[in-house]
């Protein structure tokens, strides 16, 4: 194992500037929306039906990569033809949002999703009909132009709501702005939610590893105790379900500076299934796992014999409902927790004790106990899951 | 009227330090807690049945201050007796949670709701009685001992989950660091959820004014465009109904800045409703809302006249279901609304339209439309409603 000192000139390092710009990805990004343009309009001139082809996002066009522990899409594809009933209304949807993204680009501006369903709505001449019933139709849209152009939505200038904050020993980039994140007092950096190498650059980073909480108050307890200067590191919070903002994040900071990604989370199958999220990816956005999934995460806690080994009172507990372990049972059977006996002992032992926990009930023993005994004690005892 | 620079220094000079210093108010709540306590020991040990005296927090309780034109409590009390079967629980609960907040205090911590719930929760000696069911229990005590102890509750060291970003011409000073809110990037500072002035401080501020947002992404769309740099300004957004955090840092900014307060806000009963807490308070924390109320707080849009003003296409239109239509008749008969004939005109003109509108519904002029010509054609023709 590298001295500390070593490992801090090697992640200088790996610290490297993104090898596309700003300019290149929006260029590349540029081309990707005219060759789909393209193609419609050759077909068009040629007397042939324009049509494109979208990658499936769906469950069954799912595939959990085994060697790179991400789950990832398959190679299933659909048409989207213009002169079929059912197909004609997103083939439509389709070109009037990769327009809009073409318009984005070229102002050099980003938009919401809300404002992207807004900027693409409209009554069809002639019709009643709307171009957008819903923003559930549109976000949907704009997912398949991700898969089609093989570009992040990021890449497309498009965000979403912001969620999550961070402190630590790291100074970033925003924008040209430097942002000292050992000097953001008791709020945090609010972390955006497009942290793309051209918005954000990682500066001068000391920091050991990544400390991911779930909760922005169990973070706001960690900051308080200056748990991050105690400790060398960076602390992070998701909101729960951490956006994709969040999870990009972590992961360009996972890989560019060689950071490991600890998560305290609670002992509930909700708990499990964000550590699943943040390690494995999501079926959501499965397009995405190699670009936000980080197969080495470390589940740090809670953990199920915790209840014994931190000598809790039966006040902690709280009940498992039906759903609960319904939820549970799935998860236990997710391809990467199966084979893994640590994971099947975790969720087993939970389902046996009947109660799920939270971190903010470590504070039955102390206000402090989290930041001063808990996460020190598993970081050196190095009691993890992986 | 002031000139620009009259009135930056006079800005600087109503900057002043806070008149109570962080000790003195954990002094003075110290106080009080023990006050509360002696009363009972005082009691028991006289003979008398111990019980403690606490302010009414209902809808009944609650007083419409005409000439200060903000929400506040009535002078109804209930009783708390420890030999009354009904209210035994409830004062054991008080008495629990005082005893919580005192270690808090004595501990210099700070602890969020949920937390303050597993603190005091235990099981009752001898008994399967918990001390609390559930959370919402003990928040309900802790906003009584709030009244009780004529404290906020971030003077008993509880904060709750925060939300809600900031940038603009401002540099604050939170827990000894220095934000400066000019240079945060595209993510912003993220505002804690105790901003009292021992741990915010304000320092320099040139900004004329604070546009608050109700959503974090319209708010990116103001950063993006530098809105506030341009128009140099605050720029605030609280992740819809603003929490307690940023409301008070609203009327921190605008009492002791001298800075007014525009809201931009949707065009529906959900707008109009964040917008009357905003300005008066909200039933739930009338007993607030002398340090939370903004009276002078203006309502900048989206107004049902721009419809038609803004020539904006159908397409822009939600229409209104039977709940927003009950609401809005409600709020039309807040005693603060029903003398003001524009806001009878708004409300019924939108009531007449039968549709609501967001603000992100002008992207459909413009990208940024909303920050290039809304906003800054209101101000200049000082079109808002106050």
């Amino acid at each position: 194992m590298a001295t500390k000192a070593q490992r801090k000139v090697s992640r200088k390092k790996t610290a490297r500037r993104s090898p596309a710009s700003a300019a290149q990805r929006t260029a590349r990004t540029m081309t990707n929306l005219s060759t789909l343009a393209q193609g419609v309009v050759k077909s068009s001139l040629a007397g042939r039906e324009p049509r494109l082809e979208i990658p499936t996002r769906s469950a069954a066009n799912t595939r959990w990569n085994k060697s790179r522990r991400i789950l990832q899409m398959g190679t299933s594809t659909q048409e989207r033809q213009l002169f079929n009933l059912g197909q004609a209304r997103r083939f439509m949807q389709t070109m009037l949002h990769a327009s809009s993204v073409k318009d984005l680009l070229e102002a050099e501006k980003t938009l919401s999703l809300r404002a992207m369903f807004y900027k693409s709505l409209h009554t069809i001449s002639g019709t009643q009909e709307k171009t957008f019933d819903e923003q559930s139709e549109s976000d949907g849209i704009l997912e398949d132009l991700e898969v089609a152009l093989g570009s992040l939505r990021e890449e497309l200038h498009i965000f979403a709501k912001k969620a999550g904050t961070m402190v630590g020993n790291i100074t970033v980039i925003d924008t040209g702005d430097e942002i000292n994140c050992r000097k953001m007092g008791s709020g945090g950096y609010a972390i955006p939610s497009i942290v793309e190498p051209d918005v954000i650059q990682f500066k001068d980073c000391e920091a050991d590893y990544i400390l991911h909480v779930e909760k922005n108050t169990v973070w706001s307890r960690f900051n308080e105790d200056r748990f991050w200067e105690k400790h060398n590191c960076i602390l992070t919070e998701g909101g729960g379900q951490p956006p994709r903002g969040v999870r990009r994040m972590l992961h360009r900071l996972h890989n560019e500076l060689g950071l490991p990604v600890y998560c305290l989370l609670d002992c509930d199958p909700w708990g499990h299934y964000i550590y699943s999220v943040i390690k494995q990816g999501s079926i959501s956005l499965a397009f995405e796992s190699q670009r936000l999934a980080i197969p080495d995460a470390r589940f740090l806690g809670l953990r199920s014999e915790d209840y014994e080994r931190c000598e809790l009172s039966d006040d902690v507990q709280i009940a498992l409902n039906q759903r609960d372990i319904t939820r549970a049972k799935q998860i236990m059977n997710y391809p990467w927790f199966k084979d893994k006996r640590v994971w099947q002992r975790e969720i087993r032992q939970m389902l046996d004790h009947g109660f799920k926990m939270e971190v903010e009930s470590l504070i039955t023993k102390d206000i402090s106990y989290v930041t001063a005994e808990y996460v020190p004690r598993r970081l050196q005892e190095r009691s993890w899951i992986d």
